[in-house]
């Protein structure tokens, strides 16, 4: 892990994306997502993601600027087909969109179908909690589940995010997806030359669970048949219900995923000041409870992440991995761009 | 197990609770609806719930018959107090609600706090599936589970149920709780003698992992962090959120459990001919995907459910566990109803 500046990375990242052709608004929200992503922690989606972006731009596959079209809108519901635009600005915009619904009729719901990649569907929720809303994100994701009793990868790990605005205690942050871990965990422990794998993480081709890295196949759903059902239903919802891409159908290259957005203005069910104290208690109440044996103590969903995020906003530093930035700065000089500095 | 008339089975329930004042409409869906449950084989929220029932009406605490104060109403979201009314008939007049918002705005939200035992959420949500929408409900319990790295048992189950419509298919239906487990498996086993539980069932009350059925205390959340994640969040959405009640409060003797209701009208996403030709191609694409080694098959959620209800209502037997219909018969004697006669 090395350490970078906040802004210098959200700058440089932007000039890439500006790069190839994406206008100044649109990188400068993709750049601020992937960077509080590794703020947060969460690698996976953070600045990794550049390059991806940036072949996907460069092969035609994704629009450098946001084109849609308005499927269907009643005020409440609103369905978008994004057109391949980046899955980034959808997120944004659409989230933006349930937000703008929600203040008025309590509820927001914003579909898009024909996007590409959405990165952390963590900020999306935390866009209505910034706002004093609770946020929901539900996606589909390309196939690499299979289904509870087959062997086949037919269904994505369909993650949601689900983030509530507290105010004296850290806002909960859900967001997870269907598998038992993260796929990117596999591939890392492979990567570093690991030959075995904890139990309960793989399965081989023929659906059979397996601890040896050489046999590994894919990853089973969480919580075994729960995480199945789980599955299909975010399958269902975010993408099936408006026509969006569902297993391979989910690929950046094919139909695209797709996503739901709901937006809920705390108003519309309770008196905000009543519901900010109610909230802050339950955390506190949860959080005080005795703790297990052994344990480390009780953290709320997403409280690591908070935490992470908070100390590099104080600190304008973000922690990121070598080979990430290294993939970074290859664009960045492939471009004349100046690399992001890495701070000794 | 024992089998008995589904329609005598109604009949006489419906008899039950009107003996103890409930009126014949209310009546008959609470025995509808428990009935309904042991034909899907959900025992736990079937024929079982009625001396429950019975207790609570008799000591006051449940009313008889419904009665609420709306305490919020835009048109798309409503919050009501159920004033400690029976929670299935909340449950039911809520769905009704939010079915009939969702064909005005193609969404419905109803909350409800101050209830009473909801029984299986899954009803609900079918309710949404049978008039063609896409269900869901959340509800919060009384504490039964310790947070992930704690002991004491300060946040319920939390169960959610997502049921959507399919035409062809059978229509998918979600209903779990956030437990590892159900509660209710270990306490049979318990009755039935086993001095053991299964690896990952069981914490002590110093939260530590056990398969001792002596030293078990509680059920840890399903797929450890992402279960309490979950629970946490349902907590906040169904409860929290509108001033329902959460943990040891949402006790039928205290402030009462409480609910989320949401339906989506399928025409405000999407063309229904096509979601219907979807949904049909997307659960047949998963089901014949192919099958792991050693496995039965691949099935939808609430797939077993919905073919042992479909051989009841077509049978018009339903098969019970013979010490809940004792229960229930117990009941009817001592109302001098005719007590439901074992089918040999």
């Amino acid at each position: 892990m090395v350490n970078i500046n906040v802004q210098e990375a959200k700058d440089k990242i932007t000039k890439i994306f500006m790069n190839v052709g994406v206008n100044k608004d649109e990188a400068t929200i993709i750049a601020q997502m992937l960077v509080e992503a590794d703020q947060r922690g969460v690698h996976s989606h953070g600045i990794l993601c550049t390059a991806r972006y940036v072949k996907l731009i460069r092969e035609g596959k994704m629009r450098p600027n946001m084109n849609i079209n308005v499927l269907k809108d009643n005020g409440v519901v609103a369905v978008w087909d994004g057109n391949h635009s980046s899955g980034q600005i959808l997120g944004y915009r659409s989230m933006e969109e349930a937000i703008k619904k929600a203040k008025e009729h309590g509820i927001g719901f914003v579909c898009v179908k024909g996007a590409n990649h959405f990165g952390a569907l963590a900020y999306y929720a935390q866009m209505a909690q910034r706002a004093g809303m609770i946020g929901t994100a539900l996606g589909t994701g390309d196939s690499t589940m299979a289904p509870w009793g087959g062997c086949e990868k037919v269904i994505g790990n369909n993650p949601i995010s689900v983030a509530a605005p507290a105010r004296n205690e850290v806002s909960p942050v859900l967001d997870m997806a269907m598998t038992v871990v993260a796929n990117g965990k596999v591939s890392n422990m492979k990567r570093q030359g690991a030959t075995e794998i904890p139990e309960g993480w793989g399965l081989d081709r023929e659906g059979v669970p397996t601890t040896s890295m050489k046999d590994y196949y894919t990853i089973p759903p969480m919580a075994g048949y729960k995480g199945w059902g789980m599955a299909v239903m975010v399958d269902i919802l975010a993408g099936v219900l408006f026509g969006g891409g569902t297993g391979d159908r989910a690929k950046d290259s094919a139909d695209g995923p797709s996503i739901m957005m709901i937006a809920m203005d705390i108003s519309a069910f309770n008196d905000e000041e009543k519901y900010f104290s109610d909230v802050d208690a339950r955390i506190n109440e949860l959080k005080s409870s005795k703790k297990a044996k052994y344990s480390n103590g009780i953290l709320m969903p997403g409280e690591i992440e908070a935490n992470k995020f908070a100390a590099s906003e104080k600190s304008g530093i973000v922690e990121v991995l070598l080979e990430n930035l290294d993939m970074v700065n290859d664009i960045a000089k492939e471009m004349a761009i100046e690399p992001i500095e890495i701070i000794k």
